[in-house]
Parts: C-alpha cells; sequence; structure tokens
C-alpha cells in the first residue's frame, strides 16, 4: 500500500529519526478545491485548502502527528494541551491510538459541540475550566512542567514541523507556490508554519517563489492587528477566539517578510463568507475558517486585490464541527410539516423561484 | 493538477458522456487505515474503509456525485430525496455547487444535528414531516414524478453507479479484494453496490477474486435479517434506522451470491464498538458504521471469523455527524473546574493509572 500520512511523505524535512514511532491516522494530502464561483464574481484564480477533511476535521492533525510521535519516542507517559477545541479533538485522537494518556483543558464557554464530544469519545481526560484560552494555556504550561507531561500545543516545536508541510502540499498542487496564501490567525502558529514552509520548498528548489502572506484576526479578537494582548476575546469564530496568541512574533514576521499582511473580518463578514461557500461552492467549513475568505473579500472591496492573482485561501477545520453555529447563522431555517403529501406539495410549491434569488452575495 | 472525483477517475467504468458535468468536491479516494490493535486482538488483519472522510462526511457522496451531474446533464431544474441525514446532506453540496434547486424530505425525530446543519447551510429546502423515513421516501417518490423533479434517492441508478467505486479503491488499495467486506446494512444500496463494484473488478481482471460480503443491520431495524418491514424501526444507529429498504433484493443476493452473511447487531454492541474505534484506533465514526465492526466482532465471538483473514470494515460516516450520541455514549465526561490551577492539578491526579484501566474492551 501507498505510504500514508505527513512523517512517511515529508521525513527528509522533518525530525524524525529511525526510533520516532510510524504514528499515522493519514492525515495531510487534502484536497485543494478551486472556488469556480467566487473566482469569476472576483476575477482571480481562487483555490480552497480543504484542511477541515483532516483524520480529526483541522489542519491541527498535521503537527499533533508529529509531536505525539515525538512524546512516545522521549518516554513521555502523558500529553496535556489547552484548547478551543481543535487541538484537543487532535491530541485524543493521536494519543489514543498509541495507547498515551491525554489530558485537555479547555475554556467553559464557546467550545463547539463536536469539538468537544471529539476529545472525550477518543477517551481523552477533558477538564472544563471556568476561565478563557489564554488562562488555560498558561495553566497547561505549569502544569507540564510539574508533572514531566509533554505539551502539545503550538509552543511544541513539532507542531509548526508538522504543520509547515501543507505549504508543501499546496506547491505541489499547484506546480509552484500561490500569488498570496490567506489564512485565518488565532494562536498564529498555522500562518507561522506555512511560511517557514514556503520558504524551505523555495531554498530547495522545489519551488521559485514564495507567496504573499495574508493573515486574518476576527475583529473581536485581533491582538496583533490592533498591537496589544485582548483581555477578553470575542468571536463567532470560536476556534480563533485567543487574545494573546502564543506565536505572535513569527506571525508578524511572515506577513512582514512576504510583502504581506495581516487585517480583522467582523463576524458578520465571517459569516458571510461562510454561507456563500456553502451555499455556492457546495463547501461547509467552520466559522472561523471562513475568516480567510472574508479578508480576501474586504481586500477586493478595498481594491486591494490584484486582478487574476492566483489565491489559496486555507480553510482549517470543517463546519461538522460546529452545528449550532451553522443552524443559527442560516437565513432558510427547515420547516415542520405533518405527515401528508399535499402540505409538502404546497411547501415546495411556495418556495418555487424564490429561494436561490434570496440569496445575500458576497 | 491531478484529477480529482470518482467521475474523473473511474470515467470507463460509470454512464458519463461528453455533455455529463465535471462535478466533484473530491470525493472518494478515501484512506484504508489498519486496525492494529483490533487486528492483534482477534487475530485477523483488519481494515478501515473510511467513507466519513469524504466532502459531506459519508460515503453518500460517491453516488451522490454522478446523480447531480446526470440530473444537470438531463436538464432537471430540481432535486429531491428522503434522508435520515447523509443522502441530504451530500445532495445539498453537490446541488448547491452546479446551482441547482435541491428539496430534501426528513423525519422529524433523530436526524443528527450534524447533517441537519449540513443540508440547510448548503441552502437545501429541508422539509421535516412528522413520520418516518419510509413514508418520506414515498412522498418524494410521488412528488418527484408529478413535479418532474429528480429523484436522487438510492432508487436512483446512478447512485448504485458510483458508489461501486469503492469497492475498486479497496482492491486497489490492497492489491486485491479482501476475504470479507462488512457494512452496516439499512436502505441496504450500500452493500449492494460494493458487490456491484468487486464484480465489475473481477470481471475485467483488475482482481483475481471475490469477498464474502458480510452485512450488518441493528437489531431495532432488522427487516432483511427478519424477512418482513419493521414498521417502527429504532435505533441509536439512526443513518441505519430503515424498515423497508429500497434495495432489499440486491442486498440479498449480495450476501447469498458472495457466500457471506446477513445478521443483526444490538444498540449496546454498536456503542461498544464505536467507543473502542476511538479509544483503541484514534478513529471516531459515526454509530451506525460502527456495526460492520460489531458484526465482525458477533462473529468472531460465534466462531465464524476465520482465524487471519483479512477483512475491510466500511465506516460510512463521520462521528462528527451525530455529536450528541458521542456525549451520551462516553462514561467518562468533560469536568467542570474553577479556574484554579490547584484545581485543576488534583483532577489530574485522581485519574492517575485509573483512566486506561477502566474501559471495557471488546
Amino acid at each position: 500500500m501507498m505510504k500514508s500520512g505527513i512523517i512517511s511523505r515529508y521525513r527528509s524535512f522533518l525530525p524524525v529519526t529511525q526510533r520516532t514511532p510510524q504514528l499515522t491516522l493519514h492525515e495531510g494530502n487534502t484536497p485543494l478545491i478551486r472556488a469556480d464561483v467566487l473566482s469569476d464574481r472576483w476575477g482571480i484564480d481562487l483555490y480552497l485548502k480543504m484542511e477541515g477533511w483532516n483524520p480529526t476535521g483541522s489542519f491541527k492533525d498535521r503537527g499533533m502527528v508529529l509531536a505525539v510521535a515525538k512524546a512516545a519516542e522521549e518516554g513521555s507517559r502523558a500529553v496535556i494541551c489547552a484548547s478551543t477545541g481543535n487541538t484537543s479533538a487532535s491530541a485524543a485522537a493521536y494519543a489514543a491510538r498509541l495507547g498515551l494518556r491525554c489530558v485537555v483543558v479547555v475554556p467553559d464557554n464557546r467550545v463547539a459541540l463536536g469539538k468537544l464530544s471529539q476529545a472525550v469519545v477518543y477517551g481523552a481526560e477533558v477538564l472544563v475550566i471556568e476561565g478563557n484560552f489564554d488562562q488555560a494555556l498558561e495553566m497547561v504550561r505549569e502544569i507540564a512542567d510539574d508533572q514531566g507531561f509533554t505539551l502539545v500545543n503550538s509552543v511544541n516545536p513539532y507542531r509548526i514541523q508538522g504543520q509547515k508541510t501543507a505549504a508543501f502540499e499546496v506547491c505541489e498542487q499547484l506546480g509552484e507556490a500561490p500569488d498570496i496564501l490567506a489564512i485565518p490567525v488565532g494562536n498564529a502558529g498555522n500562518i507561522s508554519a506555512y511560511w517557514k514552509g514556503f520558504i524551505e520548498f523555495h531554498q530547495t528548489s522545489r519551488s521559485s517563489r514564495l507567496p504573499q502572506m495574508w493573515g486574518f484576526e476576527a475583529d473581536g479578537a485581533a491582538p496583533i492587528v490592533r498591537g496589544e494582548p485582548v483581555e477578553h476575546p470575542e468571536t463567532v469564530a470560536t476556534a480563533i477566539r485567543i487574545g494573546n496568541p502564543a506565536s505572535w512574533k513569527t506571525a508578524v514576521a511572515a506577513a512582514v517578510e512576504s510583502g504581506g499582511r495581516m487585517d480583522t473580518v467582523t463576524d458578520d463578514e465571517i459569516l458571510q463568507a461562510y454561507r456563500e461557500l456553502a451555499r455556492s461552492e457546495g463547501i461547509f467549513c467552520e466559522p472561523a475558517s471562513a475568516a480567510s475568505v472574508a479578508g480576501v473579500f474586504k481586500q477586493k472591496q478595498s481594491n486591494e486585490l490584484p486582478d487574476g492573482a492566483r489565491v489559496v485561501c486555507v480553510l482549517t477545520g470543517n463546519g461538522l464541527k460546529d452545528p449550532s453555529t451553522a443552524m443559527d447563522a442560516v437565513t432558510v431555517k427547515p420547516k415542520k410539516l405533518p405527515c401528508d403529501r399535499e402540505a409538502v406539495r404546497e411547501a415546495i410549491d411556495s418556495r418555487e423561484g424564490t429561494v436561490h434569488g434570496s440569496l445575500e452575495t458576497l
């Protein structure tokens, strides 16, 4: 069978040894789907990197497989992390596969139902604290030190090493780096990882140029754009609801060195992009993921988006992670009816010709 | 870029023409993951076909991409289906991508939250009736006829044609057909499709043998095993909660012709397999999917599972489709704590050494 997973595929780019376990859930190798409707509408060549189709439904799997494999190699007895949901789901899955203990600390509100269900079903010990992500992270850093657990948040250097492989794939899928790589920014590890990946592929002559890195924070959780930590971050995009990013400096460096930018998008802009991706492209991502597309649209409106540019938006997580937001976000709700053919027929007739016409568009 | 999707990959096996739209969300090409722990425990060579990692999170995408593409080719103005959730999600996504109208009729209880959220966010018209799946299917059959909508339930012949490609992939991934293909049975289209696929690959000399087909119904929704329709089907595995399967005869034929079998599994057996897949293999599937693994375990207990057999269990849907069942099914729940480091440390210490030891095992 074909070798699968990022450790096998990109071995020469990763800090692995003969003793690193051959851990994989077949993460990576995610599709790059062309957004035909939005490409036409905006006059660009737009692609969506489908990171939500990783094994646990988010990009976190790329870094986590390496972090957990290295933890096992180093003889660790447990892994621990703070999480807004995606990190804990991923840590729990890979720890389960290797039979390692996994402890996750999550904030007590706004962790999406799907993500919480993942961590518990994979058998992690889930501790829900009356605090926010930044407090949870501070806590697990200390506990990891004291207890000798391996911290697998993105401050773990293997996480960024694994995540950079997504940039390799983008180059391989397009045959070259794109003009612009647009990405949501929360804890800021992922933009740093992509930039590192693009640089390594460029330095080893696997691509001949570098993209501009465009990072987008949610307006209510935008410490990097504002220039200071946000004590009470708020956004519908729970995966990037972070007030004091761990990879702040490297994220800024990625935007500056690449000639790119960091900007904010509002929750309304995020949800508009989220709905539009589903209705026009058939792609259901989590709200935070849509920040990349919302950001590109905002630049388009400001005449900052070059005509014909080849743009890759990273969609970081699967829409199924957060079904409640989906149900709240739609304007046309499910309609309850008796079990009667005429009632169903009338409901169908009454919608005739109105539904597609009523959609807002980006 | 590499051609993607089942229409491009398996064109010569499918009823497509020059006028069939090049529709794809990169469905198919799903991983086949070895279940190392269960293989060792049961003395077999067990693989999991990860159909829940398709674009909308279930195997339905393979057949739906073809059914919707053919509907568009034939000039249809709308697609319609009844659904326990997965079919509607898939129909809605592909219809959205082609800009076709989509109407879905679902029963008013037991459609998992994730699935309902998908249909609405993709922009389908969702009608929830006070009835069960079988009543919904009868209704949409009549409405499709009257209104000239294209019915995209599995009675649509293109659905089975598309779904058979999963059998092709299993043969390609293993280099040969397995000894046994184990699969959940609900509306019974999928077991029929796999059998058709294995036969076509065998007839064209792409594989040298055929597998036994083992189909498993939920105990409370087992019309085929019981030999008569079930008026009020009941099971936690909502995706196979069907009392009068559309593909009944072809499913029986698959089991009989292949020298295989059809059997039932209880909800307890399903949930035990569901938890075990997550905790031991790091795989989160939907409850119905676990019926395949539960069924194999039941045969093992009855000494009906040959030592060393190469077995593929089809995991039909993603666990994220049904987060509520996951939260209910686990024995170790999330623990709420104040935002206090000592409280977290105590909670961790109290679990020391107890968690992995307390797991039930298959």
